[in-house]
């Protein structure tokens, strides 16, 4: 098994469309296998044009970097043109912010979601209450990949 | 209006998938609006990891060329390096190809659909019944881009 | 209606060239529709060869990101290593600075109009008269995108 | 003096909007300076979202190579690798089709103009009107670049 079935992506974007509605926020909500490809995506009335690009970074980028896109910030901070090199060489952005969430299970990276179209808050809030529904795992040791120097920045 | 509602994008992917089931094939399904911006996507299970990429280009092209994705094809075969370059234009591919129909309705272009997974004639024949189902126009002017002398190719 | 029309981009256009000539300036004016597609372009006689595409860039910015594009600059200066990589992933560059406004009548974003050539307060002074001139909406929910600790950075 | 005026341009769209009507054709019609550069731009009620892109690209492959873009045909036809590899070596498309005109007088060449969205021959038509009814020449050496051995093909 090597992503989360269509199934599963349907009731992670359910989920988020439904705490998005009670936000009174229209979010673009990206669910991605293990290898980073695309399984489900939904952009609700009145998202903006390029959401539906964003949360699949967002998405992308916890499937492949194996972490949640909030661990990826201290990297991204303390080594930018690091960074920006390995974000590009993918077959889409390698992101560092809120909003994306690798989904995890019984210690196997079965991909990632990716929220955007509200706040960076709110979008993370929406991705750690899916993952947390459906019982995806939210332990993740830390990124060895941030400068040691710009460890006690974040 | 500027594209279709996440509703009518949904029921238009349910539709496909029903049809992909009867058929025993594992397709992707794309959605996007006027200017090519997805609504929304899905991958069934057993759909190839690139299905989901190849049902978005197929509705981008059907979006922004305003046109059938086959229509395209005489074009595509008659002046290849030409379309090649337009089909570099846009933020998807371009592409002529089997599979993508254009979201038309009271004379205006509302988006795009595109099926990807089956064989061309399964993809194309499973966005003409979901276009007829939902009542989306099917009349479009023959492509006015194809060279004179490739018109007998077909 | 997926954009404006000729005739109201021309009139933008033919606004923002009176005042760019009271100004003793020489500008270039663009005017996108809903997915960012040029409706109308002209470069003053004396505008610089580049400002055209900035123009573009920054009507297209407005229309996709349905906000003004003064709005984005929190998001640029707070999260300048993922600003950049959304600022890619569209078909013209998104850019966050002065003189670029979205094109919203009746609650519905129908695109943008980007000004280039004059200082960034001019540009942004041409884009707020005309649009006002015009009657298009001017009232913009803040951007969520920008870091809390960004907020009193201005 | 590096290309047409402002009101040259206005003039040459001017022209070409006019006949698109008499066609009953929705076409975009470009006009660029010596650099390839845009003056000015227009995009008719009805036409594609990709014409714009094709009517620059047109303008400024004309304008570059100083030649009408249906004098390439032959190189591109005869070499289509080194064209192809030409081609993407400027800041936009170099094209070879119909429907591409260089703005040339008193053996100057000030530019290009390009037109899109009608079929090849009506888009070259338009071409040659508009350049006739300025007044910019239309004697131009052949195209050196063509294979000698596709000569005859073409």
């Amino acid at each position: 098994m090597s992503g989360p079935t269509l199934e599963e992506a349907q009731q992670l974007i359910a989920d988020a469309r439904a705490q998005a509605l009670a936000l009174g926020k229209a979010l673009s909500i990206a669910v991605v296998d293990y290898g980073g490809y695309l399984v489900a995506l939904e952009r609700m009335n009145g998202a903006r044009p390029m959401t539906p690009s964003i949360a699949l970074a967002k998405a992308y980028s916890a499937a492949v970097m194996q972490r949640p896109t909030a661990m990826l910030k201290n990297w991204s901070s303390s080594d930018p043109v690091f960074f920006s090199q390995v974000a590009r060489m993918g077959h889409q952005p390698i992101v560092a912010t809120l909003g994306g969430y690798t989904l995890k299970r019984d210690g196997e990276i079965l991909g990632g979601v990716g929220v955007s179209g509200g706040s960076p808050e709110e979008d993370q809030a929406v991705c750690e209450s899916v993952i947390a529904a459906a019982g995806f795992a939210t332990d993740f040791p830390a990124w060895a990949g941030a400068k040691q120097e710009a460890n006690g920045r974040g």
